[in-house]
């Protein structure tokens, strides 16, 4: 995905200051929106927008939410940006504009951010968006990432409320695949921590790693609507794991659901995974997260529009709030509350 | 400033997740501005945006821009959506939304961000600012703030380039007042440090404490520049300094500067705290930062309709490029070159 030339990590940030830094790491970004009047580098963009627009924040902590070990820095800007616009495409909206705010160590070398900002342009590239603006200051450890993502709707976009009793629960691709892949890096490291000689063997986990480490923004689900002629009465992305998403939607509207496990889109690479390190793959796709994929709601007639499409999965309906959130179990058919997340969970 | 009554700080945030500290930072914000259709709690906020829009991202990181042992976590509120808000203003537009991001400790306890969001709350409410969305986050250790600030202008917002040769320089209020603050703070902060039963003596500073602790944004000079009929022919904010703001002016423009040092507003007050601690008011007018106030140029054949008001000083004027940026003595007349600040200056 990137193959450009390594650069040599030589350059504190120090000796080209905050402003020369801000110049090198923007410089090579192209525009590629016209109500984009002004982007980096003054104090503030201008926007002309048009019709319905929506704005969203994430942050990225190192330690938390990434490990360097493992991490490339390329691909570290490229997953913040799929982030980031993650929750644009989740208002069934499309994302045309980001700003990027680094707190860093004055020691971390300009090349070190010079990768991080080739991950964001090739995915300002790939997703079409144009950088227009962010900060950069010093912290006294780590990095700490932030982005705040924009996106444009000729509709109104679509909100976690809005959905009704008996409407069918839809999840977009996979589940579980982000923590499989993050699962076989972190065994990696710690082999690697005892024995710095050992070779990571990474070549039979593409599929997860992937999942993991370059991950994509759902962008496609909004022309697939489309053309299915289907308009989502809720929406909201799976980037905390489906069962946050489902309890959020839920509370939302003041409704439960049942859920079929035998329904939840798993890809055979992360059972694959889950059986080598004797994982529930239903659980990694509860609660994994990261997965950037989409969960929306549609009315239970409009069935026939969707059940063929191979990249949409009805896992379960809506039902009465005093029912509450359930997972119906394969095999057994026995009902298990789907609980919330802890504080722990860093995304 | 603030007079509710103090909270006992004694939930950690682990006790109530992260979606309830959301819900429980955020469930006290109005909204005031026609074009929010929808502000937080969902995965993005939905504008409808008239005419044009300046968007601009600020992050405060414990211990370089902000010490809590001395900034009250109201203040620190306040004062992180001032510095937001400041480079909307400095494009001659109306702030009118923010999304607030925090990276913060799972052992900080709730209502020391309920107090934080206090500061917000209150900023929201003297600015008219919508709060719509933002991110909250764990980090190691520390507490890092983020604001991305919106506003809106019936007309093209002023950007740091469009100077012309001769064109006058004018800075809004008077400088090196938050740095004189920041001199006391830290002097308490190093006396308390060596004799806990130090009682802070801070009657007589009134005036820079409020500078550095509660610093206001200049909303209301584009009103006064209005009433002037003047548009300026550039303008920025001096939150580095005015140093800072002057090469980044020249910069833009590829012209020189001519700063007469008697011309540069300094309040008697801080004049005061310069000769208590032996320092030189012009340097810290020139380095010190977060004053908040705005440097802009206007053509020479306004002066007359600028000469009288008492909030804007005409501090010298726009040479071309190859005679430099450079302050003209007091006394002596000796053309000094104006330099660069270093990335260790924070903000």
């Amino acid at each position: 995905m990137f193959d450009e030339n390594a650069r040599s990590y030589s350059t504190p940030i120090a000796d080209i200051g905050k402003n020369g830094l801000i110049k090198r790491l923007t410089e090579n970004f192209s525009i590629h929106h016209q109500e984009t009047l002004l982007g980096v580098g003054d104090d503030a963009a201008i926007l002309q927008p048009k019709n319905f627009q929506v704005i969203s924040s994430e942050t990225f902590v190192e330690n938390i939410h990434f490990n360097l070990t493992y991490t490339p820095l390329k691909h570290l800007g490229y997953k913040l940006v799929v982030a980031g616009i993650s929750d644009i495409v989740a208002m069934n909206a499309s994302p045309t504009h980001i700003l990027i705010s680094l707190a860093v160590s004055s020691k971390f070398p300009v090349e070190g951010l010079e990768d991080i900002y080739d991950g964001i342009r090739k995915a300002c590239i790939i997703y079409k968006l144009d950088l227009i603006g962010g900060d950069v200051t010093t912290i006294t450890k780590g990095l700490v990432l932030q982005i705040t993502a924009i996106g444009q709707a000729d509709e109104k976009p679509i909100q976690r409320s809005g959905l009704n009793k008996n409407d069918l629960l839809i999840v977009t691709g996979d589940l579980g695949g982000a923590y499989a892949g993050l699962t076989i890096l972190e065994r990696e490291r710690v082999t690697f921590e005892t024995n710095p000689n050992h070779k990571p063997e990474l070549e039979n986990y593409s599929y997860v790693l992937e999942r993991h480490l370059k991950p994509e923004a759902r962008t496609d689900i909004k022309s697939i609507l489309q053309q299915l002629e289907i308009t989502p009465t809720s929406m909201m992305d799976i980037s905390d794991g489906l069962s946050s998403a489902l309890l959020h939607l839920c509370s939302a509207n003041e409704m439960g659901a049942v859920v079929y496990e035998e329904k939840i889109p798993i890809a055979p690479e992360t059972c694959l995974v889950c059986e080598e390190f004797n994982l529930n793959p239903t659980t990694i796709a509860l609660h994994g997260g990261e997965d950037f994929e989409l969960l929306f709601t549609i009315p239970l007639n409009e069935y026939e529009k969707i059940k063929h499409h191979p990249d949409l999965s009805v896992i379960g309906h809506v039902v009465a709030k005093d029912q509450g959130v359930n997972l119906i179990a394969k095999g057994s058919n026995e009902k298990i509350p789907i609980t919330a997340q802890a504080w722990k969970n860093p995304s």
